[in-house]
């Protein structure tokens, strides 16, 4: 059966992101102000054949794992719906 | 009050994407083949401070569409909850 993932990583809470302070300046130059705190990361749509949702839960977290997420720095989180 | 923001940021269906192949390719160099379409964007988290949810989503609508998406190849969803 496919399964479809949709994954977010993002840079750890305690990790500074300046990519997010820029985007922050930048809305606060277009006089959106009511902006605060922004963090930036991945998000990742991935598809999987798997025999079940659990195998395809075990496929989807060995690749964030092993490739898709720099465990040191971010962390991730991912849904799965069967398609 | 305050909400959090969480936006996705996606190329359009119709735009290669080759983040996304390579990425599909290391997956299956990491012998996990059971990977089919791989598609790679932004993961955004933003706090808003708003009257309501309603002013929330019109802000958060207003970003995306004047910064954070590229709307000739981007596509944005988001989701929006009080905190």
């Amino acid at each position: 059966m496919k399964y479809v993932a949709e994954i977010d990583i993002m840079p750890q809470k305690e990790i500074l992101d300046p990519q997010g302070k820029a985007v922050k300046l930048g809305l606060h130059n277009l006089h959106i102000d009511s902006v605060g705190d922004v963090r930036i990361g991945k998000h990742i749509r991935l598809e999987v054949e798997a025999e079940s949702e659990e195998k395809a839960k075990e496929t989807v977290d060995t690749a964030c794992r092993q490739l898709l997420a720099n465990l040191i720095m971010e962390e991730y989180t991912f849904s799965i719906q069967g398609v």
